[in-house]
Protein backbone atom coordinates (compact mmCIF):
# COMPACT_ATOMS: atom_id res chain seq x y z
CA UNK A 1 0.00 0.00 0.00
CA UNK A 2 2.54 2.38 0.76
CA UNK A 3 5.02 1.51 -2.01
CA UNK A 4 1.81 1.78 -4.54
CA UNK A 5 1.15 5.16 -2.72
CA UNK A 6 4.56 6.06 -3.57
CA UNK A 7 4.93 4.98 -6.95
CA UNK A 8 1.18 6.61 -8.18
CA UNK A 9 2.77 9.78 -6.34
CA UNK A 10 6.56 9.49 -8.70
CA UNK A 11 4.52 9.40 -11.88
CA UNK A 12 1.94 11.91 -11.51
CA UNK A 13 4.97 13.90 -10.68
CA UNK A 14 6.75 12.73 -13.44
CA UNK A 15 3.84 13.76 -15.82
CA UNK A 16 3.94 17.03 -14.15
CA UNK A 17 7.47 17.69 -14.41
CA UNK A 18 7.13 16.56 -18.11
CA UNK A 19 4.77 19.24 -18.60
CA UNK A 20 6.33 21.80 -16.72
CA UNK A 21 9.59 21.36 -18.72
CA UNK A 22 7.55 21.40 -21.81
CA UNK A 23 6.40 25.46 -20.67
CA UNK A 24 9.47 26.39 -20.05
CA UNK A 25 11.30 25.10 -23.30
CA UNK A 26 8.60 27.29 -24.96
CA UNK A 27 9.17 30.10 -23.16
CA UNK A 28 11.88 31.79 -24.96
CA UNK A 29 11.27 35.26 -25.20
CA UNK A 30 13.63 37.64 -23.17
CA UNK A 31 13.03 41.38 -22.39
CA UNK A 32 10.96 43.39 -19.60
CA UNK A 33 8.00 42.76 -19.21
CA UNK A 34 5.02 45.11 -17.57
CA UNK A 35 3.26 43.71 -14.95
CA UNK A 36 -0.30 44.96 -13.44
CA UNK A 37 -1.35 44.24 -9.80
CA UNK A 38 -4.63 45.06 -9.26
CA UNK A 39 -8.09 43.82 -7.19
CA UNK A 40 -9.56 45.08 -4.12
CA UNK A 41 -7.63 42.45 -1.40
CA UNK A 42 -4.48 43.37 0.54
CA UNK A 43 -1.02 42.28 -0.44
CA UNK A 44 -0.98 44.42 -4.16
CA UNK A 45 1.45 46.99 -2.72
CA UNK A 46 3.96 44.82 -0.81
CA UNK A 47 4.01 42.10 -4.04
CA UNK A 48 5.00 45.56 -5.71
CA UNK A 49 7.61 46.20 -3.30
CA UNK A 50 8.69 41.96 -3.03
CA UNK A 51 9.44 42.29 -6.52
CA UNK A 52 11.41 45.42 -6.56
CA UNK A 53 13.58 43.60 -3.42
CA UNK A 54 13.88 40.39 -5.27
CA UNK A 55 15.42 42.17 -7.89
CA UNK A 56 17.68 44.12 -5.58
CA UNK A 57 18.98 40.91 -3.83
CA UNK A 58 20.12 39.88 -7.54
CA UNK A 59 21.88 43.05 -7.89
CA UNK A 60 19.15 44.58 -10.00
CA UNK A 61 18.96 48.64 -10.23
CA UNK A 62 15.09 49.44 -8.96
CA UNK A 63 13.71 52.61 -8.99
CA UNK A 64 10.29 53.48 -6.90
CA UNK A 65 7.36 55.94 -7.71
CA UNK A 66 4.71 56.26 -5.02
CA UNK A 67 1.12 57.62 -6.00
CA UNK A 68 -1.09 58.44 -3.11
CA UNK A 69 1.13 56.78 -0.04
CA UNK A 70 3.03 59.73 0.52
CA UNK A 71 1.71 61.09 3.89
CA UNK A 72 2.49 57.35 5.54
CA UNK A 73 5.97 56.17 7.32
CA UNK A 74 6.81 53.80 5.14
CA UNK A 75 8.72 50.47 6.07
CA UNK A 76 9.74 49.71 2.49
CA UNK A 77 10.97 52.87 1.41
CA UNK A 78 13.56 52.67 4.92
CA UNK A 79 14.80 49.68 3.80
CA UNK A 80 15.53 50.00 -0.05
CA UNK A 81 16.75 53.46 0.58
CA UNK A 82 19.68 51.09 2.17
CA UNK A 83 19.97 49.92 -1.33
CA UNK A 84 20.55 53.34 -2.87
CA UNK A 85 16.96 52.53 -4.52
CA UNK A 86 15.64 56.34 -5.26
CA UNK A 87 11.92 57.15 -3.58
CA UNK A 88 9.96 59.56 -5.63
CA UNK A 89 6.94 60.32 -3.45
CA UNK A 90 4.05 61.75 -4.08
CA UNK A 91 3.59 65.10 -2.41
CA UNK A 92 -0.24 65.20 -0.38
CA UNK A 93 -0.78 61.40 0.76
CA UNK A 94 -3.99 59.79 0.50
CA UNK A 95 -6.55 61.84 -1.87
CA UNK A 96 -9.23 61.64 0.79
CA UNK A 97 -6.95 64.15 3.04
CA UNK A 98 -6.11 66.54 1.53
CA UNK A 99 -9.95 66.56 -0.80
CA UNK A 100 -8.48 69.76 -3.20
CA UNK A 101 -8.21 68.59 -6.72
CA UNK A 102 -6.23 70.80 -8.08
CA UNK A 103 -3.44 70.49 -5.57
CA UNK A 104 -3.59 66.75 -6.26
CA UNK A 105 -2.84 66.99 -10.34
CA UNK A 106 -0.03 69.24 -9.61
CA UNK A 107 1.13 66.29 -7.26
CA UNK A 108 0.51 63.43 -9.84
CA UNK A 109 1.96 65.23 -12.57
CA UNK A 110 5.02 66.04 -10.45
CA UNK A 111 5.44 62.01 -9.46
CA UNK A 112 4.74 61.39 -13.05
CA UNK A 113 7.90 63.22 -14.07
CA UNK A 114 9.86 61.34 -12.15
CA UNK A 115 8.14 58.04 -13.30
CA UNK A 116 9.18 59.37 -16.54
CA UNK A 117 12.82 59.85 -16.11
CA UNK A 118 13.01 56.41 -14.67
CA UNK A 119 11.02 54.61 -17.71
CA UNK A 120 13.44 56.36 -20.21
CA UNK A 121 16.84 55.44 -18.66
CA UNK A 122 18.19 52.37 -19.70
CA UNK A 123 20.41 51.70 -16.47
CA UNK A 124 17.09 50.94 -14.02
CA UNK A 125 16.43 47.10 -14.38
CA UNK A 126 12.91 47.67 -12.49
CA UNK A 127 10.73 50.28 -12.17
CA UNK A 128 7.79 50.06 -9.08
CA UNK A 129 4.51 52.26 -9.64
CA UNK A 130 2.57 52.49 -6.85
CA UNK A 131 -0.89 52.71 -6.51
CA UNK A 132 -0.65 54.43 -10.14
CA UNK A 133 -3.96 53.07 -11.15
CA UNK A 134 -5.85 55.66 -9.09
CA UNK A 135 -4.20 58.69 -10.87
CA UNK A 136 -6.18 57.65 -14.13
CA UNK A 137 -9.42 56.49 -12.35
CA UNK A 138 -9.41 60.26 -11.13
CA UNK A 139 -8.00 61.35 -14.47
CA UNK A 140 -4.97 63.22 -12.49
CA UNK A 141 -2.98 61.82 -15.28
CA UNK A 142 -3.39 61.48 -18.85
CA UNK A 143 -3.78 57.54 -19.62
CA UNK A 144 -2.28 57.83 -23.32
CA UNK A 145 0.12 59.59 -22.01
CA UNK A 146 1.11 57.01 -19.24
CA UNK A 147 0.31 53.51 -21.84
CA UNK A 148 3.11 55.34 -24.05
CA UNK A 149 5.84 55.96 -22.15
CA UNK A 150 5.57 52.64 -20.09
CA UNK A 151 5.60 51.03 -23.76
CA UNK A 152 8.51 52.88 -25.29
CA UNK A 153 10.43 52.01 -22.38
CA UNK A 154 13.75 50.59 -22.69
CA UNK A 155 13.31 47.22 -24.06
CA UNK A 156 14.97 44.88 -21.04
CA UNK A 157 13.04 47.49 -18.16
CA UNK A 158 10.30 45.59 -16.24
CA UNK A 159 7.65 47.68 -15.12
CA UNK A 160 5.21 46.89 -12.11
CA UNK A 161 1.96 48.31 -11.36
CA UNK A 162 -0.36 48.30 -8.83
CA UNK A 163 -3.49 49.57 -7.57
CA UNK A 164 -7.14 48.97 -7.31
CA UNK A 165 -9.55 49.21 -10.68
CA UNK A 166 -6.71 49.29 -13.38
CA UNK A 167 -7.69 51.01 -16.36
CA UNK A 168 -8.11 48.62 -19.53
CA UNK A 169 -5.71 50.11 -21.26
CA UNK A 170 -2.74 48.89 -18.77
CA UNK A 171 -4.27 45.76 -18.00
CA UNK A 172 -4.18 45.01 -22.05
CA UNK A 173 -0.27 46.97 -22.90
CA UNK A 174 0.60 44.28 -19.90
CA UNK A 175 2.18 40.88 -20.33
CA UNK A 176 1.23 39.61 -16.42
CA UNK A 177 -2.30 40.80 -14.56
CA UNK A 178 -3.09 39.58 -11.39
CA UNK A 179 -6.20 40.44 -9.57
CA UNK A 180 -5.93 40.27 -5.73
CA UNK A 181 -9.34 39.45 -4.42
CA UNK A 182 -10.41 40.76 -0.86
CA UNK A 183 -11.97 37.05 0.61
CA UNK A 184 -12.13 38.50 4.45
CA UNK A 185 -9.96 41.22 6.01
CA UNK A 186 -9.33 41.74 9.73
CA UNK A 187 -9.84 45.23 9.63
CA UNK A 188 -13.25 44.22 9.02
CA UNK A 189 -13.39 42.21 12.20
CA UNK A 190 -12.18 45.50 13.88
CA UNK A 191 -8.81 44.72 14.47
CA UNK A 192 -6.62 47.74 13.82
CA UNK A 193 -4.56 48.58 11.46
CA UNK A 194 -0.51 48.03 12.80
CA UNK A 195 2.38 50.05 11.78
CA UNK A 196 5.09 48.06 10.61
CA UNK A 197 2.51 44.98 8.71
CA UNK A 198 -0.63 46.77 7.65
CA UNK A 199 1.46 50.22 6.60
CA UNK B 1 -17.54 74.39 -14.86
CA UNK B 2 -13.87 74.05 -13.63
CA UNK B 3 -15.10 74.96 -10.38
CA UNK B 4 -18.54 73.08 -9.82
CA UNK B 5 -15.93 69.72 -10.57
CA UNK B 6 -13.72 70.84 -8.53
CA UNK B 7 -16.71 71.17 -5.56
CA UNK B 8 -18.37 68.02 -6.67
CA UNK B 9 -14.74 66.09 -6.16
CA UNK B 10 -14.33 68.01 -2.80
CA UNK B 11 -17.51 66.78 -1.34
CA UNK B 12 -17.28 63.30 -2.12
CA UNK B 13 -13.82 62.80 -0.98
CA UNK B 14 -15.07 64.24 2.57
CA UNK B 15 -17.98 61.70 2.68
CA UNK B 16 -15.30 59.45 1.43
CA UNK B 17 -13.02 60.63 4.22
CA UNK B 18 -15.71 60.44 6.88
CA UNK B 19 -16.50 56.80 5.74
CA UNK B 20 -12.94 55.70 6.35
CA UNK B 21 -12.65 57.84 9.74
CA UNK B 22 -15.67 56.35 10.83
CA UNK B 23 -14.15 52.34 10.02
CA UNK B 24 -10.73 53.25 11.46
CA UNK B 25 -12.46 54.26 14.74
CA UNK B 26 -14.43 51.10 14.56
CA UNK B 27 -11.41 48.82 14.41
CA UNK B 28 -9.68 48.54 18.04
CA UNK B 29 -8.34 45.78 18.97
CA UNK B 30 -4.60 45.23 18.66
CA UNK B 31 -2.95 41.76 17.68
CA UNK B 32 -1.17 39.77 15.46
CA UNK B 33 -3.08 38.38 12.78
CA UNK B 34 -2.39 35.59 10.12
CA UNK B 35 -3.09 36.77 6.94
CA UNK B 36 -3.16 33.74 3.92
CA UNK B 37 -2.14 34.56 0.23
CA UNK B 38 -4.15 31.86 -1.90
CA UNK B 39 -5.12 31.59 -5.57
CA UNK B 40 -3.41 31.03 -8.82
CA UNK B 41 -1.71 34.40 -9.69
CA UNK B 42 1.34 35.79 -9.98
CA UNK B 43 2.76 37.74 -6.84
CA UNK B 44 1.82 35.67 -3.70
CA UNK B 45 5.25 35.00 -2.30
CA UNK B 46 6.39 38.63 -3.17
CA UNK B 47 3.51 39.76 -1.40
CA UNK B 48 4.83 37.46 1.55
CA UNK B 49 8.14 38.64 1.22
CA UNK B 50 7.24 42.44 0.80
CA UNK B 51 4.96 42.29 4.33
CA UNK B 52 8.35 40.96 5.85
CA UNK B 53 10.48 43.74 4.06
CA UNK B 54 8.06 46.04 5.58
CA UNK B 55 8.13 44.89 8.97
CA UNK B 56 12.02 44.92 8.97
CA UNK B 57 12.24 48.48 7.62
CA UNK B 58 10.53 49.18 10.66
CA UNK B 59 12.31 47.47 12.79
CA UNK B 60 10.45 44.73 13.56
CA UNK B 61 11.91 41.05 13.82
CA UNK B 62 10.84 38.50 11.62
CA UNK B 63 11.56 34.80 10.38
CA UNK B 64 11.12 32.94 6.99
CA UNK B 65 10.66 29.32 6.53
CA UNK B 66 10.09 28.59 2.37
CA UNK B 67 8.16 25.06 1.78
CA UNK B 68 9.16 23.89 -1.76
CA UNK B 69 11.08 26.97 -3.47
CA UNK B 70 14.83 25.72 -1.63
CA UNK B 71 16.31 24.68 -4.65
CA UNK B 72 16.49 27.93 -6.36
CA UNK B 73 18.96 30.74 -5.77
CA UNK B 74 16.97 33.46 -4.04
CA UNK B 75 16.70 37.46 -4.33
CA UNK B 76 15.01 37.92 -1.35
CA UNK B 77 17.10 35.84 0.84
CA UNK B 78 20.45 37.40 -0.18
CA UNK B 79 18.76 40.74 0.46
CA UNK B 80 17.17 39.53 3.93
CA UNK B 81 19.81 37.77 5.36
CA UNK B 82 22.06 41.30 5.63
CA UNK B 83 19.08 42.23 8.42
CA UNK B 84 19.73 39.23 10.07
CA UNK B 85 16.38 37.52 9.37
CA UNK B 86 16.82 33.78 10.24
CA UNK B 87 15.83 31.44 6.93
CA UNK B 88 14.98 27.68 7.10
CA UNK B 89 14.64 26.28 3.76
CA UNK B 90 12.63 22.95 2.78
CA UNK B 91 15.76 20.71 1.25
CA UNK B 92 14.46 19.12 -1.41
CA UNK B 93 13.72 21.89 -3.80
CA UNK B 94 9.95 21.60 -5.80
CA UNK B 95 8.55 18.34 -5.37
CA UNK B 96 8.32 17.74 -9.29
CA UNK B 97 11.72 17.70 -9.81
CA UNK B 98 12.35 15.25 -6.77
CA UNK B 99 9.68 12.64 -6.96
CA UNK B 100 10.27 10.91 -4.17
CA UNK B 101 7.38 11.25 -2.02
CA UNK B 102 9.29 10.09 1.17
CA UNK B 103 12.01 12.60 1.06
CA UNK B 104 9.90 15.22 0.04
CA UNK B 105 7.73 14.59 3.71
CA UNK B 106 11.02 14.26 5.65
CA UNK B 107 11.91 17.78 4.03
CA UNK B 108 8.58 19.03 5.30
CA UNK B 109 8.77 18.14 8.62
CA UNK B 110 12.41 19.43 8.93
CA UNK B 111 11.14 22.22 7.67
CA UNK B 112 8.23 22.64 9.80
CA UNK B 113 9.83 22.24 13.02
CA UNK B 114 11.95 25.11 12.01
CA UNK B 115 8.34 26.91 11.56
CA UNK B 116 7.35 25.66 14.89
CA UNK B 117 10.33 27.26 17.01
CA UNK B 118 9.30 30.35 15.10
CA UNK B 119 6.12 29.85 16.44
CA UNK B 120 6.44 29.74 19.73
CA UNK B 121 8.58 32.46 20.06
CA UNK B 122 7.93 35.97 21.41
CA UNK B 123 10.65 37.43 19.94
CA UNK B 124 10.01 36.98 16.52
CA UNK B 125 6.93 39.54 15.55
CA UNK B 126 6.32 38.14 12.02
CA UNK B 127 7.13 34.67 10.64
CA UNK B 128 6.56 34.33 6.63
CA UNK B 129 5.13 30.12 5.66
CA UNK B 130 6.35 30.58 2.07
CA UNK B 131 4.23 27.96 -0.38
CA UNK B 132 2.94 26.23 3.09
CA UNK B 133 -0.26 25.60 1.44
CA UNK B 134 1.26 22.33 -0.66
CA UNK B 135 2.51 20.65 2.71
CA UNK B 136 -0.88 20.12 3.14
CA UNK B 137 -2.97 19.60 -0.12
CA UNK B 138 -0.10 16.98 -0.89
CA UNK B 139 -0.73 15.47 2.88
CA UNK B 140 3.07 16.04 3.83
CA UNK B 141 2.04 17.63 7.34
CA UNK B 142 -0.85 17.05 9.66
CA UNK B 143 -3.00 19.67 9.55
CA UNK B 144 -4.60 20.32 12.89
CA UNK B 145 -0.75 20.22 13.89
CA UNK B 146 -0.35 23.42 11.53
CA UNK B 147 -3.66 25.32 13.12
CA UNK B 148 -3.05 24.42 16.43
CA UNK B 149 0.56 26.04 16.43
CA UNK B 150 -0.17 28.86 14.19
CA UNK B 151 -3.47 29.59 16.77
CA UNK B 152 -1.32 29.29 19.71
CA UNK B 153 1.43 31.39 19.11
CA UNK B 154 2.75 34.88 20.65
CA UNK B 155 -0.74 36.94 20.72
CA UNK B 156 1.37 39.81 18.98
CA UNK B 157 2.83 37.69 16.60
CA UNK B 158 1.76 37.99 12.70
CA UNK B 159 1.60 35.02 10.45
CA UNK B 160 1.42 34.88 6.52
CA UNK B 161 0.80 31.72 4.91
CA UNK B 162 1.24 31.71 1.02
CA UNK B 163 0.73 29.47 -2.08
CA UNK B 164 -2.02 27.76 -4.02
CA UNK B 165 -5.45 26.21 -3.08
CA UNK B 166 -5.38 27.09 0.79
CA UNK B 167 -6.68 24.33 2.87
CA UNK B 168 -10.36 25.55 4.21
CA UNK B 169 -9.15 25.15 8.06
CA UNK B 170 -6.17 27.59 7.25
CA UNK B 171 -8.68 30.27 5.78
CA UNK B 172 -11.02 29.59 8.80
CA UNK B 173 -8.77 29.76 11.05
CA UNK B 174 -6.87 33.22 9.13
CA UNK B 175 -7.87 36.75 10.00
CA UNK B 176 -7.17 38.41 6.18
CA UNK B 177 -7.67 35.94 3.00
CA UNK B 178 -6.45 37.36 -0.30
CA UNK B 179 -6.63 35.34 -3.72
CA UNK B 180 -4.42 36.07 -6.25
CA UNK B 181 -6.38 35.31 -9.81
CA UNK B 182 -4.46 35.05 -13.11
CA UNK B 183 -5.93 36.90 -14.79
CA UNK B 184 -3.26 36.51 -17.88
CA UNK B 185 0.75 35.61 -17.51
CA UNK B 186 3.65 36.57 -19.60
CA UNK B 187 4.47 32.69 -19.55
CA UNK B 188 1.84 31.55 -21.36
CA UNK B 189 2.53 34.20 -24.16
CA UNK B 190 5.76 32.68 -24.63
CA UNK B 191 8.05 35.33 -22.58
CA UNK B 192 10.83 33.45 -20.31
CA UNK B 193 10.78 33.61 -16.71
CA UNK B 194 13.91 35.49 -16.02
CA UNK B 195 16.43 35.35 -12.62
CA UNK B 196 15.84 38.32 -10.34
CA UNK B 197 12.45 39.07 -11.70
CA UNK B 198 10.27 36.31 -11.71
CA UNK B 199 12.25 34.09 -9.05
Amino acid sequence: MAIDKSQNHQKRQQRLKEKVDERIAAATEERGIVQVITGNGKGKTTAGFGTVMRAVGHGKSAAVVQFIKGGWDCGERNLLEKFDVPFVVMATGFTWETQNRAEDIKAAEQAWQGAKAFLSDPKVDIVLLDELTYMLSYDYLNVDDVINCIANRPKHQFVVVTGRAAHRKLTELADTVSEVKNIKHAFDAGIKAQQGFDY
